[in-house]
């Protein structure tokens, strides 16, 4: 059967006209209960608001009404590919935020530096969140390794967090997690998920051991947790779809990362908002496709810092003023899922949206928030179907059907 | 997986009430930059608003956001029938806009006069435009044309398009057109798809030479470019489905030829709204579903001609009061897709549409329009789900399940 990215392969063609998908992450609330008002309702946002007022708004759903999405599937769907079906090992994503370049065949899996105590049980998953110079070393011990013919890359990526990668043949990823994602109990024994991942739970099994003892005088970071055994999977790239010519801007690998999964190319940034959307508008000849990532709204919604994520949202707000001077053909502005601050994490709620092209129809909603957005002339609806809209309205798809 | 219509007609049981689909085709619009106000938010519809007031509204995207339906997905997803799943040639569509009886096992397909230079390299694929007395008199040059036992049937359809048709035995369809669909190349080479095919590709082939050595004199009318080889399909018909008895009321060939591949019957009428309004009073007694075609509205659209638009939209307004006087069990009103003037094409945008029943749960919408349908209780929908939408509001469904 005939599936989404078939059909827009089948229409879409190459132009000249530009689109802006500005992810804002984590952006959906909750309304603070003294004022009533979500943080994006609470925020001073005048550019987002002439956005919506010109545009047509909505509400978008990651993956369904009630899921809440991990990061790669949320920005999956937002780039058109359906979040069930294009699946991703934390692996991988672990590897795609430190730009590693997994080879066929290799199997990667997100590490933890933690701590155990003397009969091995688990005390802080993340080892006191050791520095990320401490990391690196503490890497340098395990980096290397080869087991049974199977060589093992360690690399680190941030503060406790490592990638532990399996070089070698015959490895198959479906073996179980060691890391018990909970104290008070001894890391978990890997086992074989299939008869073919032997060989893997037995080499992975054989690198906890001997990292054990290499870290035995590393307390806090005495041991090792690994999860989310995974392959680089191979999906269907934005070009080949949608036949542009993608760019990814952000400031954190993880998006980078799953940019490039899609086949986007990535460039180099700075880590604050201005300093992002000044590499867009530097690049901005060069690519018909931008995705502009702010990490911002986000981190302060998982730390239930309804105040900071307000103020990052009114930072981005002021830096849309330069992008809307570029006069994009379709500028969508949206998030990956919502992360309230009163709720301090990632959350199911819809995701507020805008549509803004010569060629929208737009609707009566003349102010950029959740509760504005219920009225909009896109109604509620599934984030992978952002794309075809922002196709449509940049006008690269054709007619279907005769 | 079950499908809709194996659930419908699972669930769907004949009765005597009478459901009226009203589809103007091309409905929706876009603002008019003077008013702000779309075609249909332009036009004076007491009608339209009094069904829109007593019954309930919404948005229906005809094949999905973004996706721009050519004629048929777009009247396929109104009769219920999944417009990405049932698809229709470009040939044999070509043959039922001009009432072509396609038999069992005949391919079709679409063709132009072309205009080649002495290298053999389309100069214009609609050899300027010529008349469809020209046509007429070139389709008569290679008409009964017999190739290997296989007879080819040259029909004019207008201006340089023209239908083929190949009648023969072990014909498949699975061959590449010889369009190039640019100029300054040659035509391409006709390849079989499938080993099946390459009987009917060297047919194709060995017509194509035939035709250019007749046409040779008729510049620039000199050559021939097919496309869209294709045989007709079989759909389940809206009488197995729904156990309904269904009528077309068109004056548009293409239209009707549609509503015959469901299995709807086709009634002869006029040109005029008021004739086709007529002929569903008259025949009245004798169905129980009647597709009533207005095509002035999607033609106006296509020539941008906003104010034609506007005029025709009323001109159904007020034939809707008769229709209205019959009291139908459920009336539907919508369009296939939009065709706003300003885009002077079909569009992508959700068309609006009216559920009018004793059954249907009233909103707050009181008038039709893109705008005020954004708040009706139907929401934004695919249009495949107006038929059980209908034929729940008729009360000819069942309880689906236990």
């Amino acid at each position: 059967m005939m599936d989404n990215l078939d059909l827009l392969k089948g229409i879409s063609n190459p132009s000249p006209t530009k689109i802006v998908l500005l992810v804002i992450d984590g952006l959906g609330g909750l309304p603070n209960p003294k004022t009533g008002k979500t943080e994006l309702e609470t925020a001073n946002t005048p550019n987002l608001d002439r956005l919506a007022a010109e545009g047509t708004c909505g509400l978008i759903d990651p993956v369904g009404p009630g899921i809440t999405p991990g990061s790669a599937p949320g920005h999956l769907a937002q780039f058109g590919y359906d979040p069930v079906r294009f699946n991703i090992g934390r692996g991988v994503l672990e590897a795609l935020g430190i730009d590693f370049d997994l080879q066929p065949g290799d199997i990667a899996a997100r590490g933890n530096f933690c701590t155990v105590d003397e009969a091995g049980r688990v005390t802080d998953r993340r080892a006191g969140r050791i520095s990320t110079e401490k990391c690196t070393e503490l890497c340098r011990l395990l980096d290397g390794l080869v087991i049974e013919r199977v060589k093992i890359l360690v690399c680190p990526v941030r503060e406790h967090r490592f990638l532990g990668v399996f070089r070698g043949k015959k490895l198959a990823p479906e073996i179980s997690d060691s890391d018990p994602q909970q104290v008070g109990v001894p890391p978990r024994t890997i086992t074989a998920l299939r008869p073919e991942a032997s060989k893997m739970a037995s080499i992975a099994s054989q690198f906890i051991a001997q990292a054990k003892t290499a870290l035995a005088k590393h307390y806090p970071a005495n041991m090792v947790l690994l999860r989310g055994f995974s392959q680089r999977p191979h999906f269907p790239t934005m070009g080949e779809v949608y036949k542009l010519k993608p760019v990814a801007i952000a400031s954190y690998p993880m998006y980078r990362g799953l940019a490039k999964l899609v086949g986007m190319e990535v460039l180099e940034t700075g880590t604050s908002i201005e300093e992002e959307f000044l590499t867009l508008k530097q690049n901005y000849a060069h690519y018909d496709f931008f995705f502009l990532h702010i990490k911002g709204t986000d981190s302060a919604g998982e730390d239930g810092d309804f105040d900071r994520k307000v103020r990052i949202i009114e930072e981005v707000d002021s830096a849309l003023a330069g992008l809307m001077s570029l006069e994009p053909d379709v500028i969508v502005v949206t998030g990956d899922h919502s992360t309230p601050a009163l709720f301090k994490g990632h959350s199911w709620h819809p995701v507020p949206i805008i549509l803004h092209s010569k060629w929208c129809r737009p609707d009566r909603v003349s102010e950029f928030s959740e509760s504005a957005c219920i009225f909009g002339g896109l109604g509620r609806f599934p984030a992978m179907q952002i794309m075809p809209l922002a196709m449509a309205n940049a006008l690269k798809l054709t007619k279907f059907g005769a």
